[in-house]
């Protein structure tokens, strides 16, 4: 595997780190590979698919590929050697998955920057202003997110059942590769259409939370990596209930952040989940204390709030005191600490190998401890 | 295979008719067992699938299974028998890549109908609309149809994959399934490029036509079929450039349909072609062909009609009249022809097996004839 390049990753550890240079390296050279068999269409369609490998390695914690990876050394799948180097090479197709979910979510929200950068539908539509194209820019910016979506989809089933599995190790992770894109999608269905219908249920947030977070994040990737080792009934048991867990919480840090994070951290605007409408847990709480105290002017002040495209730094600050005053981040704070405990709980019960034990547990805490 | 319903399907002999049930009955197997699948996510995502089933099983020709099969067939693949149905299933997932194109192509294009019914974008706004749901009708809508597409595309891979091929017949496929999908997006990306950029030269249309249609539609679905059936590199080859040819043929057809046809059989709007703006081969040799003339009349008539989307039924039928005179349409007729002689030529050279081999040749005399 080449690895012409060794920047800096900013992840906590140095295992980790080289954990996600060889994704990284896996991930560079497979989409190099695939720009130059589309340059036969075009050169024009290699240049956008510049921009898209350009998203691909520009950033990202490999966190699913990372998963699957501690997946399979828990159940004694090798850290080197060419079997090593083929699952490596599969589980980074789960970040292209992830290229398909980001490109369609920023464009289905609308949101202007990922990471810091310009979203890619606003990336092309600025190119297309610039160039004084023809039709609207914006049109052109959400083809060309769309397409570029669907190639990183295509791609990432391509990377994952080109890499050279055994039969068997491939035939067994089909059915966790098959589950872990449909519950992506069917978690952000979920998500788009409670945001219409106004859906503020604590069962609905929760709901979204398993299957957008959770099943797709950590669940079914340490059950791929699980299923690449053959790795035993109690363990799969074992992960999906940590998984399931530490998934869960580490969207409610998410959310948290989204509403208190620092956007020099978030690489996101502060308040844009709440001005794009999102149907969190936090605010699913939230309502409903308010609506348990009869809180009136609270009610009126998140409702309002939510949606509002045109939410101003102020009106951010006012949905933020009101949250506090509530006390729902305090009780999402409570809810992670719990379910950090009890996905803890679950590991310990099962033969997980210690060295991959030890990392799950270290990713559970970093990934859920409080950083704002 | 089950077979729950057999209504009949339009298409032009009865040993196709069969051929499209078979099909039918395979997608509508696999898609009951999806939906029945995702519903734990959520019963409002199991509806969604719904539409979306209804719009894969509610018409479609099945024009790329049925040249996935004939290639299959002519290479000596079985007719009935266990393998056969195997090779059957895993072709009827190209109708599910084909359900992600049209989904967001029709989104892309901003185009209101499909087969007569609203697209499944415009079906969705209008569900929001009707429901007095909360933000914009059309946002949803979008977002609806990118992920519905997005979990088609998914799923044509989880079909293809787990048709329970022999292992060495999905390795000998694996590398065309991956160029046929590269090559159809690759191919919508120069679409709308060529339209944003106002290409209007002959080379990018036929290059559109070439990896859009020709190597997604009918190319990449025969030598799909001659990988399942381990065919020999003559037959390849010949299939190759059968494929080719016949793709073009294909589009321009359905350009002079675009264009020239009824919309009571096409089910789109006449003229919606040059309202979007579509950079056709029929189009760029009538500029070409008003170039040469210096005919500044029908210039300006041609380029102002082509992306106004306002334009009206008068406008298309000057649009009509200018294409006529200068002499396109007569053209494009004579390359359809040309197109058709050297496809069946190239047929004729290799040993397709002689069932197959009939039937290719009325496959394309089927799909380039004059039917307006």
């Amino acid at each position: 595997m080449s690895r012409q390049h060794s920047r800096p990753v900013a992840v906590p550890n140095p295992a980790g780190t080289e954990l996600v240079e060889r994704v990284n390296a896996a991930l560079r050279s497979y989409l190099r590979q695939r720009r130059n068999d589309i340059a036969r269409v075009d050169p024009r369609v290699a240049d956008a698919v510049g921009a898209l490998t350009a998203f691909v390695l520009d950033g990202g914690k490999r966190v699913r590929p990372t998963f699957a990876w501690w997946g399979w050394r828990g159940c004694g799948g090798q850290a080197e050697g060419p079997r090593a180097e083929t699952v490596l090479h599969a589980v980074s197709a789960l970040e292209l998955v992830q290229a398909n979910a980001l490109l369609h979510d920023d464009l289905m929200d609308g949101s202007d920057t990922r990471r810091g950068n310009p979203s890619v539908h606003v990336a092309f539509a600025r190119q297309h202003r610039d160039s004084g194209w023809q039709g609207p820019p914006e049109r052109f910016g959400a083809a060309a997110a769309i397409l570029l979506g669907d190639l990183a989809l295509a791609w990432a089933d391509d990377m994952f059942h080109g890499a050279g599995l055994a039969e068997r190790m491939e035939r067994r992770a089909r059915p966790v590769w098959a589950s872990m894109r449909t519950d992506m999608l069917g978690g952000q269905y979920l998500d788009i259409h409670s945001q219409a219908t106004a859906d503020a249920s604590l069962e609905t947030a929760l709901r979204i939370d398993r299957y957008k977070t959770a099943a797709y994040t950590v669940e079914r990737p340490l059950q791929l990596g699980a299923a690449l080792a053959g790795g035993s009934e109690e363990i799969v048991a074992a992960y999906s209930r940590f998984g399931a867990d530490i998934g869960v919480a580490f969207q409610l840090r998410d959310d948290q952040l989204g509403v208190f994070g620092d956007p020099e951290v978030t690489g996101k605007p502060a308040g844009d989940d709440i001005r794009e409408g999102k149907r969190t847990l936090l605010m699913a709480l939230a309502l409903r204390s308010a609506r348990e105290h009869r809180d009136e002017e609270a009610l009126r002040t998140l409702q309002a709030a939510l949606g509002d495209s045109s939410l101003t730094a102020d009106g951010v600050d006012r949905v933020r005191a009101t949250l506090e005053e509530l006390g729902a981040p305090a009780e999402i704070e409570q809810r992670i600490a719990t379910l950090t405990k009890s996905a803890v709980a679950a590991l310990a019960e099962a033969e997980v190998a210690e060295v991959a034990a030890t990392r799950l547990l270290e990713l559970a805490q970093a990934a859920t401890r409080r950083r704002a």
